[in-house]
């Protein structure tokens, strides 16, 4: 089985993903920024679930450059994968219409929770067809940023309930732990 | 004629149609899960459909890594299996807006159907342009799956327009038949 | 300058304008076949741009897999092509909608004619970047076929605002001059 | 940190970009060129705004096919980057739905604006990350083309807020600049 082409399409599924939230953003009809700024909302949920996906894409891509056995689980996992963020433009559109209301908040958070589940599953059934790399384990599966990371998106879920918008500051928050050390990963390096 | 890029452009048609169908749901105009549950048809074609172009995806990721021998004939066989693939999302909207009425539905199991019909006409235009692979006949072509699956098609479009929730059963019961193979081929290579 | 990219992204617009025609078909609102049968005007016009966009995929295709040299002539030549490619779909809608009027046709085969001229352009700007191929020059630029084709829609153009359908017709025989010789090759190399 | 997922992830959204702005355009409801011409602005935003992602995708090319070193940094300048570019389908409707009005100019011109900031934090973080190439530096940074086209850009979102046109004529000829220095190219190299 090809990784390639795996690749290939998950790029292209994600490159859709992520592209057509904008699509959700109509042109205003009048001609004034305050006419814009209606559109706040839109443009907060967009940048969310922009960021949320390009997280996504890029440890992806760390899954898959140390896999090297592609079976049917590792393709079904990825499927179903992709079938979760495909979601995330439909429940940001709801979200962000009604102004960030509780249960649109909560189906998000859900949403969100599901994608996680799910990249797990995924590194689950790639780890479990490459046994041989041992530390691969460690450092792509239940590390401790991971465990965080579900840990607050599973609160996230309870307290859009409550207040919506702690809610979309915890997204906001495990954005930043997983956009900063990236950015400083070539420090180390150099 | 170069393998990559038909490869390289399917997924890129295939990236599109999964991807597309969830733009057919559009954000409920409500806040309320009731308001959501409204939907609850197209996200049932959804499942279905998304399953549908992934079990093909894999399928022609199959007959693909095997051929080496790209013509004329299998790149208009590709293209003509693409076009029937891409009136799934029209399809499926059609039958989930209408709550899977019959003749909706019937058009659904025939563009479903009509998909099949065109895959074995791509897979028979790989095998006679690489005749030397004859294991390759056995595996690819009209193993009794094929066979099975397409009988259950056939069927599916009559009782479509009979007992429609029937011919959705049977296309639900034929993704587990495709399915859950790849889940298990893997236990079978440890 | 990477002729690997040029194609993937040439790969991925094509992919995209031959999806989103079908998107242009709407769900019907009724659930009996005489609301499906009004769409046919679409399901024809789709018919026909997709079979040119395949056609050109495929001519595309065989252009770049003998250039070597991809220079910045090369890329905006390719850029303009996909640009006069780009408005089938909307050409198309207009024309499909509006029941092959005569403006609408004889814009949709003015936009089939700029599609070929511009593909010439491109011809012309790989071959004047790839001199030592002499035999490309023959089998690739004016031939015998490509001024038989442009004549055809030029004639096309004055026919369409006559009567259109003559026109969709000549749009018809192009597609068959283009595609039959493409199933007949392979028994040429057997 | 492979190079060929990230040209493929960006040439995928790129690709959809560059052809998601013609779906802006509807198919008028007229049968007349009357009626089409209506579409005009839209076209003159489309032809500018597919010139600016043309370039944009060419130089994109021209930095990574220098780049021996893709780390976090170069991924999310390159996410941030394309979140830019992704919002010019957006601000090209609602200039050319508001027949180019001063406010919907003002942030088309930041919105050009801000890609261009953007390619060069991403070109930036490329140099940081692949210091050996010394020549590199002031083929691909801050030459003189690129510091013109700048102050260009900066100077466009002031006079589009005076005369929108005058601001858009900036724009033409800045894609001038940028394109006829790619068709020449091939004469100095001959």
């Amino acid at each position: 089985m090809n990784k390639g082409r795996l690749e290939a399409f998950s790029d292209g599924v994600l490159a859709i993903i992520i592209t057509i939230m904008i699509l959700e953003m109509k042109a205003p009809t009048g001609t004034t920024l305050s006419s814009l700024s209606k559109e706040w909302p839109l443009f907060i949920g967009y940048v969310l679930s922009y960021a949320f996906v390009g997280i996504y894409w890029i440890n992806h891509h760390r899954i898959l450059v140390k896999a090297n056995c592609i079976n049917g689980r590792v393709l079904w996992a990825n499927l179903f994968w992709m079938f979760c963020i495909s979601f995330i433009p439909f429940t940001t559109a709801w979200a962000a219409e009604t102004d960030f209301a509780k249960i649109p908040s909560v189906i998000y958070s859900f949403n969100v929770w599901m994608s996680t589940i799910s990249y797990h599953l995924l590194a689950y059934s790639v780890l479990s067809s490459n046994h041989e790399n041992c530390t691969f384990h460690g450092v792509m599966f239940m590390n401790r940023r991971n465990m965080f990371t579900f840990v607050l998106y599973t609160f996230a879920i309870v307290i859009a309930y409550i207040t919506p918008l702690f809610a979309y500051a915890i997204h906001f928050i495990n954005a930043i732990i997983w956009i900063l050390p990236n950015m400083q990963e070539v420090d180390a390096q150099e």
